[in-house]
């Protein structure tokens, strides 16, 4: 199956006015990524990043009320300022997780006037999808990449 | 949770009177897998083996009323000799497949005598291991490792 018939793939693609490099080090340093990666009002209480395949991260993320959100997951592919992949399938030993949801993927790419910035999110059922995008996949993310951006462009 | 106490974990774990290096290429070459992998009456009809992190594998096996069962997945971490770590989650590319069912490994590890064969299941679920239980992991597991141990012998 392509990815265009792919119907559980959910695809942000837009140009970031920033280098490359800056955008990696932000997707790959814990106290970087805690500055953009999440849209208020909720922010990162915590990142860890142990940058391996397989190796383990984790984000906190803390919301308006105090709840607190992690995340966690490990890298299945790691192409220095080109590819990230991640999934929270697994924690690290390869042991499946509780409920596995998706496949997270970041290209990085050149292109006129800074970087392509391509960010998939892959599902195991159209339900998942579906699912995803009512939580605001679109807005949160687009609002997580202009946040990257601002922050990539300082570095 | 530490693995003795998941419950979603099946072990096959025997020693082999053969050398390490030969039950890697048992595993990784698809002409020397197609003559262990299945217990009979079934048969490998087909296999192929992209030896790399994200690489894919295909065991088609065919049962004795010809009926085939294709199997397919990706590999998740390569140690030559070592260690193999696969999964059917995933289809080339990182791409969820339909239902991931489990992480297979094997490790491998000297031992006087010949080889320490660990062959190990995680799935997702209980259900699923139960699952894999009734299928008969124990019994289908330790009579490919029997047939694997005779041709790592022969090599």
């Amino acid at each position: 199956m392509t990815e265009e018939s792919d119907s559980r793939v959910l695809t942000l693609d837009r140009v970031l006015d920033a280098p490359r490099a800056a955008i990696w080090r932000c997707w790959t340093e814990p106290e970087l990524l805690k500055r953009w990666f999440c849209p208020p009002p909720v922010v990162v209480a915590h990142a860890e990043i142990d940058l391996r395949v397989g190796g383990g991260s984790v984000v906190v993320m803390r919301g308006p009320v105090g709840n607190e959100m992690p995340a966690s997951g490990v890298y299945l592919e790691i192409v220095p300022e080109e590819r990230l992949v991640f999934t929270d399938a697994f924690a690290p030993g390869w042991r499946p997780s509780e409920a596995p949801f998706m496949v997270g993927s970041i290209d990085l790419m050149d292109e006129a006037g800074g970087t392509r910035y391509i960010a998939r999110a892959r599902h195991w059922s159209d339900a998942d999808r579906e699912r995803h995008e009512e939580m605001g996949f679109h807005e949160g993310w687009g609002i997580a990449a202009s946040q990257l951006e601002t922050l990539a462009q300082s570095l």
